[in-house]
């Protein structure tokens, strides 16, 4: 057809490939939809591939498949936040619209590279980049479009998950569960990434983007890993009708008082939240972001966020945007510049971008939620009553405590679930609590949140 | 501002004044979000309101409204099949683009709506016609567009839903609830469309259109209700690791045998799914839609289906994308029919139109399903084996058997959950269980899929 679509991949792991299948594979019902060709024209690989049909150009410089003429949309899935970004920048340059699954690159780059994008009139699309095949960018950026986004809190991390999944369903500890992590192939060589809640660091900087309308700030991100749960709480959260997962948090504060400030909490922490939440029961590898908004309240967006497929679902969805925006057949004939005017043009950060706001990020001391306390104290009389007189003076309201027989001679473990209050105020208290002559050890604290 | 988009809404039901109290609520959101303003200029009422704003014109007129010069986009809230379609088919005629949430009407009078939408080059949004607030329509067309979709299963009606949800917590008989049902405003003084299917069945055919890319055929959609659904089959189900819901399925068949037929299945029917699926634990009104499809595998989507902020976040979606086609602020300038021809346009069923496909729609007795049967004898030595044969030499596969003590002198239910069977061979077993001597009652059946 003289109205195809081409594609450029560059590189050829499990998502380029994933790419070149699913293009394979549903090459009719893509033409059905969109009523267009769409053809790999290049890819980008280091060494020559002989699995790569003929008619596909292989190169392995990814400076000029970026600025060749043979390629209308670039898609980029090398990875890595130099290489990736240089290329990216080149396909912009030369008037390519880009699809990218670069979470890093982005969090960490995007503020430039949309600006780069917006000026030379191109896209640069990235709905696999958050959430594997789960379409949240476009759910949040045009389906919730008419809604004041709330908060939103994610599993958006597979492997995170499939650990947190494992240690409670089959009360394996963490170590044990990251090596056949390991094996599975969910976790990379070196997981800091995944269980230091980087990866979803990333991906939570660029949901709060397109929920509140606010520049990328990954720094300002508060990040907490899985490291540290242990299957003891994991055990306790369960006896009190919760569950432990590893979700990131982005959260609108209005602001009503002195210790209660206005802004943006974006952390990414373990969590308890009630058992019975469709949430909590979002297991193994599986992704899911549920957001509160107005007037719509609570949607829950579930499936796979890593894999061959559902990247590649997600990586095709929007190619199909694009040739969407590329036109239809009617408007082949019109020139490459006036194509890339048309119509259909939704923001990189869903909100224009001289309407993105300058609202704060709160600092973590300013973030308000819930908590879960294990204390470990000496089984004397008056233990009870003193953690909970320095909580009510710091005005910290209690919502349920369980006192554990001892499991070592003579220490006793008290269960604490407080009420929603400033971090600050929690750290004050929890320092005093550990000050206490009856303590004996450091107070364990994990965040929890009713999602309500 | 000149490059204002003009709304009118006909109809200010509830849902009608949802969209007002929404654009009210969030107009400075939508303007950051779009670059435009958005204001209501026509309302259709039948009796002048004075809580309306007094820049709006009120008309009972709707006709006129729909053929109003001061209308860019005419909303349809009023209901019905009648009057509503007969204002839809005018704002077509005079080059309005239409939002609607009217399932019925589209299920039955789409084909021929949208035909004349597209040779008007107009587009009729529906994405509140199907689970409320839910994205279900954009996630199908758009999200997924690259994928092929295999099958999918959906809590679609929130009343059923509720209803199912409360005899299960509750123990409370199916009357009973439906009583509250409709005190709580949930279900209709008559509420034949809600549990018998009906509404789900209209809401089912549309999303089986643009899942595999055929023509609406709401009459060919298999219905069956949840009147019949009693508090014993909810317990049996649940002992069994099972949960009944109200679920309508499209399913795409590739056809591999003599009785196993090409073709798709629309089907709305109780059902009983694993309890721990996440679609199990979807209660009260909410709903969900769960999409399998290739290679994305499943994805589940959750929310309110229907009240005034859902269905108003949903047609605002709409707005919101339409205004995107009609330009950027930069397109202002354009002549009218310029602006419709612009860029993105997202077929009305998915398909561009010539590609809809003329699949059959599979007729009862070919379909495929599991089974939950409820078999009541009399207590005497061989009926199950008698049962049993009679099934084995159907071809039908026993996964799981109960029988439990009992409940009437001398009389037994036998609980039996089958592995999927043509229909067609399942009546033919059970036309000769209840032929049986030894058999008291007509067998139970209701459906069961492992959503596998």
């Amino acid at each position: 057809m003289s109205n195809s679509i081409k594609l450029a991949i560059l590189g050829l792991g499990t998502v380029g490939t994933g790419v070149i299948h699913l293009i394979n594979d549903n090459l009719d019902e893509l033409k059905r939809r969109c009523g267009r060709d769409i053809i790999i024209t290049e890819v980008g690989t280091r060494r020559q591939r002989d699995d790569i049909d003929t008619n596909i150009m292989q190169n392995s410089d990814l400076m000029a498949i970026a600025a060749s003429d043979n390629v209308d949309i670039v898609i980029e899935v090398i990875g890595g936040t130099t290489l990736a970004k240089d290329v990216i920048m080149q396909a912009i340059q030369h008037g390519k619209h880009v699809v990218t699954a670069n979470k890093a690159l982005l969090a960490e780059h995007g503020n430039e590279i949309f600006a780069y994008a917006e000026a030379n009139n191109v896209h640069v699309a990235y709905e696999a980049a958050v959430a594997g095949g789960i379409p949240i960018i476009k759910v949040m950026r045009e389906a919730l479009a008419a809604n004041k986004i709330d908060w939103l809190a994610g599993i958006i991390n597979g492997t995170g998950n499939f650990i947190m999944t494992e240690m409670r369903d089959k009360g394996r500890p963490f170590a044990d569960v990251l090596v056949e992590a390991q094996e599975l192939g969910y976790a990379e060589a070196d997981p800091t990434f995944d269980v230091e809640g980087i990866d979803a660091a990333h991906k939570l900087a660029l949901l709060a983007s397109i929920a509140f309308g606010v520049p990328l700030q990954f720094d300002s991100v508060y990040c907490e890993g899985i490291t540290g749960i242990t299957l003891q709480d994991v055990s306790y959260a369960e006896e009190l009708g919760y569950r432990i997962k590893h979700l990131g948090f982005a959260v609108r504060r209005d602001g009503n008082g002195d210790s209660d400030a206005a802004g943006i909490e974006l952390r990414v922490h373990p969590t308890l939240i009630p058992q019975d939440a469709l949430l909590a029961n979002v297991n193994g590898v599986k992704n899911a972001v549920l957001v509160n908004s107005h007037p719509l309240g609570q949607t829950l967006y579930c499936g796979d966020g890593a894999g061959a497929g559902a990247t590649a679902s997600a990586v095709m969805a929007d190619v199909m945007d694009l040739v969407r925006v590329l036109g239809s057949k009617d408007n082949n004939n019109q020139s490459h510049s006036d194509q890339k005017n048309h119509g259909h043009h939704v923001p990189h950060l869903a909100f224009i971008p001289e309407q993105l706001s300058d609202t704060p990020i709160l600092r973590a001391e300013q973030m308000i939620t819930g908590y879960y306390l294990r204390v470990h104290a000496y089984d004397s009389p008056g233990v009870l009553a003193d953690i909970t007189r320095i909580l009510s003076d710091a005005g910290i309201n209690i919502d349920a405590i369980l006192q554990k027989p001892a499991h070592k001679v003579g220490q006793v473990p008290v269960i604490i679930l407080t009420l929603p209050v400033v971090e600050s105020q929690m750290n004050l208290a929890i320092e005093k609590i550990e000050k206490l002559d009856t303590i004996t050890d450091k107070v364990v604290r994990i965040r929890l949140d009713e999602l309500a």
